[in-house]
């Protein structure tokens, strides 16, 4: 019987990475993803293109505004930091936290997979990566798994169990990275950065730049990345 | 201190009479819509206009799209059924159901509790009204407040304690009713109706039409819903 799986994909390293997995482990993959406003919006030309690449079944586009809401720098006029090191990321949880993102992001996920009626739904979260965000721990992603079996008509009903599976939830960067490689992942067409230039040239600075180009080089992977023309390293 | 609370907020009975409860207890409150490209969207105008009215501190309307997962009458061309009596109501989940719809809306409620600083979330969810959502259960509000706490900053951050309040759940439309006129409740501003004419005037005769005149007739209160021109009871 054919295996349908729900995968969030935003066309970075991490969700391309997911989608190889869940491709590999012989489930076809309905990927999501959100058009929330968010200051990197050239993500989801990359993940449109990358989903088309990779021949997924479904590619959905959920659009959404947390404009009135307000709260991080991914969609607010704050500040992106930039130039941070690993430690200074570890300290704190950045303003890069989008308030209970991974919550609506898995919410919306929950619907599709109840739509296309798949019982797994795929995420890249990663609880080692020191971005410090909560809902990317293991006992958040749990208590959404418990959740979607009394949140859904299909759960309800006992058609199945919904799975949450995040499989680069232990991975470090250069693990993923690897991993990504070794399935074959074009990963000059995935994007990360959070503060992209006009031509979608990544910033090399922020959080997300940093920790791709540090996962690369620990990989000793060459880094395939498309920086802004006015960056040197 | 000031204690604050999100509603969520449709402009119906339930939601109408839970934020009156909510403000009855205390709360500062702030009500949140979804405009979902939903059929009924006279609800949204509704509750803009309660939500004024009432006296709330901030109302928010968080805008997103299911139009590219689909799955339910409420925002697909399927015919909103009509005229069912309420045995026919419980015998299934009705095709009004959509998917995930409460996990949506409370992960933005969340989201919303966290940038006010509120650990209080409001929802007009009833189990005996015979309507077959799951979302709508004890069991599955208990799993989201536990959810709620593993989710956010301020829950990890040990800042409080998230709390879904359902003062609803175990009332009869009867009783809801009742309750909202003691409370100094205006129904006739709020909205119910599945499938509204152009002027917002009501069906009478979808499952929800047809829970609220039933109410009205069992609390013995005069019915003050404004009904489309041609429709004689």
């Amino acid at each position: 019987m054919e295996k349908t799986a729900v995968v969030l994909f935003s066309g970075g390293i991490d969700s391309t990475t997911t989608l190889a997995i869940a491709q590999q482990d012989g489930y076809t993959c309905c990927t999501v993803s959100f058009d929330y406003e968010q200051r990197h919006r050239y993500e989801l030309q990359a993940a449109r293109i990358l989903a088309k690449y990779m021949g997924v079944d479904r590619h959905v586009i959920i659009p959404f505004s947390l404009r009135s809401v307000g709260g991080s720098s991914l969609i607010d006029d704050i500040a992106v930091p930039k130039g941070r090191d690993e430690s200074e990321m570890g300290m704190d949880i950045p303003n890069t936290y989008v308030p209970a993102r991974n919550t609506i992001f898995l919410s919306f996920a929950l619907g599709l997979a109840e739509v296309v009626g798949a019982f797994d739904i795929f995420i890249g979260a990663n609880a080692v990566d020191y971005s410090g965000y909560p809902d990317c721990r293991p006992a958040y992603l749990k208590a959404f798994e418990q959740l979607a079996d009394l949140a859904t008509k299909a759960g309800v009903e006992d058609q199945g169990r919904f799975k949450i599976q995040a499989p680069l939830i232990y991975m470090s960067k250069a693990e993923i990275i690897q991993t990504g490689v070794d399935l074959g992942v074009d990963f000059s067409l995935t994007h990360s950065c959070y503060d992209p230039a006009e031509d979608g040239g990544a910033c090399g600075d922020c959080d997300s730049c940093r920790l791709r180009r540090k996962g690369f080089e620990e990989a000793g992977v060459v880094d395939p990345t498309r920086y802004a023309d006015n960056i040197n390293f």
